[in-house]
């Protein structure tokens, strides 16, 4: 395994509570067998309603891990059984990854060093049967935004360029869908560009391209400095193995997106991302694990994602990247502390929620990792006609709401108390 | 303290873990201190970005909680002190309560005796110096809704009923504003009944209401047998401690009913609820504690409040009501299982989120209990500027989709595989 340069060995002390590299380590060592018991189903239910299965995997997956040092966790949704309907099971793989060489390489040795770095995790992917693969948001670059350096455009791609090439040789071989974002280059439109989701087919054709709606503008976080917010809606994706949409990043904070993907019939929305620890706040450490983490991005990372499978009774899909990524030339992060040169820490973690408010344990929040999830899309129509979130949503009122409150005229609907300027009593 | 004569002692037992009432009693009386320390952090942290303080209470209040048994806590939201503006803090006071006589008593006297109960928690409040308090869902009477029974309609009153002049006298005498979630009878529009707030002001007048806008259809939640969706709107109610708005029990779960509170300028959404564990399935176990809680409902209950004041830059305080509540007669769930005479257990964990995701510990899942928060309102606006949700919301892309959702002519936005039925390779 290439392992990346900057600053995996900081992150791993970081991880340490009380001299343990997890709190499941921790709990396991200190506790008698039983309370262990009742404590890990206690704080896995605290993060998934029901419980998911492991899942055996091929003995080439496996060995692929090991030789190559990346975490592989597979596990299995449950759905009723239908009367009228087969199950429609989708094998899901997430990737996530560090980059793989400084970012003070040449950027074609950076772009071709993360490709490598890819295959054997691709592969993996492959031979499990992964039908659909997604990857982590900018895969094939660093993170840079957070420097404003134009130069780093240079990374940019149109949606046939070299990245979508590398993963459609995959795709052909293994007969898998992979979802590949990339930074876009619009040939088309002025050289502009783009924070952009490629999806492509079973076969290796392109299906089509989805662009970032929400584009942040807080901390590290420059994005707006590069790209505005997309203009490709809230397309679903009908591939070989079921709808899918690709809700990325930023997105996750905006309960509206995620409605759109829902109201547009996705079955699956994929979140790649590339988030940190609270923009290097020291009051929030960055602590653990297997049991989800604690900084304020690292809980609602869990939490917004498993709201949005709820609320709109789909599977979601979380990536984040992994790793800290140093740059060059320091920056601020308009905040009145000293410039510095890294954008904090990639915990990782990706896993994966369901409409019942289940879901999957985390992978590694250091290590490169492949989850593989099972799960049946009949799930899906199942929770919405048990707890009929669409049926009593009342769209008409929101409509209405929403087209009287861009207008500039809106008046919120205020009751104020007329004894309000009284003196109190 | 009158005690529920409804299953409280079968809810004590229901919360052992490995043979503690907590799971934070466990890991203190089987961690070293140190071991502890650090497995404390990280949980807390797990359920809250930021760390409240403790505040301390008037001994008068302390007094009544001894003296009556029930739970009482009280914490402090921190926010930046501003250049221009001095902070607005306001005092919260959420309540919790189980029912007081069987539900086979007089239906006057089963009101009357929650009066009672009732009485020395808010004199706890009003000595406290809270200056908004809110009560739980339908407080005013057992949560019959389950059994389909048209006979609890007498418990229905009007805006200005016995229930609402029982909280006005402690408005005026305490100069607090009450939130007051009853069973409305609508006299002038042909008797129909309601999920009504009462929004009474600190002079003791009543300044408005707002009626539930989403109605249950699932499982014991059998409301809309009762009352159909509100026809109130989104107000927000103009107070003298701040503007606030009701988004009762079900409403959580709509994502776009908290946002149009929001949209209406709301800086505090009160969420009084009635919601049990996941509807007596005995694969959920209802578990525990002051960590919050593993059932369905109960994580979905944490996850969506703070979600809703993250993505809406508000504070939220979610209220629960406590205990088990059997009826004379018993009715089924619609789940294949034998007919019942309860509906689950009421598990409180009443709590507060701020918009900067970090919450109140919970009260008791059993007890009834008074929750008391400081909260600086400026630190919503401090957030908007910060995260900058509302600027890169995109509303009007979001009008428009939903202006043609609503049509029964929609097509949704969907890029199908043109090779989705060739043959695999």
């Amino acid at each position: 395994m290439e392992k990346a340069q900057n600053g995996d060995a900081k992150e791993e002390s970081k991880d340490s509570i009380g001299g343990y590299d997890s709190l499941h380590r921790l709990l396991k060592d200190n506790l008698n067998p039983h309370h262990f018991q009742e404590v890990s189903r206690l704080l896995t239910g605290l993060n998934c309603g029901k419980a998911v299965q492991t899942i055996a995997l091929p003995e080439s997956a496996t060995a692929l891990s090991v030789e190559h040092g990346f975490d592989l966790q597979a596990f299995s949704f449950s759905a009723d059984k239908e009367i009228l309907r087969e199950p429609r099971v989708v094998r899901v793989g997430l990737i996530q990854n560090s980059i793989a060489l400084p970012t003070t390489a040449h950027f074609a040795d950076q772009k071709k060093a993360i490709f490598e770095k890819l295959k054997p995790i691709i592969e993996a992917a492959g031979s499990s049967g992964v039908n659909i693969l997604c990857l982590q948001e900018a895969w094939m670059m660093p993170f840079a935004f957070c420097t404003r350096e134009k130069r780093w455009c240079e990374f940019a791609e149109p949606v046939d360029g070299e990245s979508t090439k590398f993963l459609q040789s995959f795709a052909l071989k293994y007969n898998m869908v992979i979802i590949s974002s990339i930074l876009e280059r619009d040939i088309k439109h002025g050289e502009v560009i783009w924070n952009t989701s490629v999806v492509i087919g079973n076969h290796g054709n392109i299906i089509g391209k989805h662009r970032k709606n929400h584009i942040p503008r807080v901390g590290d976080f420059n994005e707006s400095t590069y790209y505005m917010e997309g203009n490709t809606g809230h397309p679903v994706f009908e591939t070989a193995f079921g709808k899918i949409a690709i809700n990325i990043c930023y997105g996750r904070h905006h309960p509206l997106n995620w409605l759109a993907f829902g109201l547009n019939g996705a079955d699956i929305v994929f979140n790649p991302s590339a988030t940190v620890g609270e923009l290097s706040e020291p009051m929030w450490p960055i602590e653990v694990s297997r049991f989800h983490n604690s900084t304020w991005f690292e809980s609602v990372f869990v939490c917004q994602a498993r709201n949005a499978a709820i609320a709109n009774s789909y599977f979601v899909a979380s990536i984040n990247r992994v790793g800290t990524e140093t740059f060059p030339n320091p920056f601020t992060s308009g905040d009145g502390k000293p410039a510095h040169a890294d954008f904090g820490h990639f915990y990782g973690s990706s896993y994966v929620s369901a409409p019942d408010a289940s879901c999957t344990p985390s992978l590694s929040r250091t290590r490169d990792g492949l989850l593989i999830t099972d799960m049946d899309l009949n799930l899906c129509r199942q929770v919405k006609d048990r707890w009929g979130f669409r049926m009593t949503s009342r769209y008409e009122l929101y409509a209405d709401t929403l087209a009287r409150y861009v207008k500039p005229e809106f008046e919120p609907q205020v009751i104020s108390d007329p004894l309000l300027h009284r003196k109190s009593s």
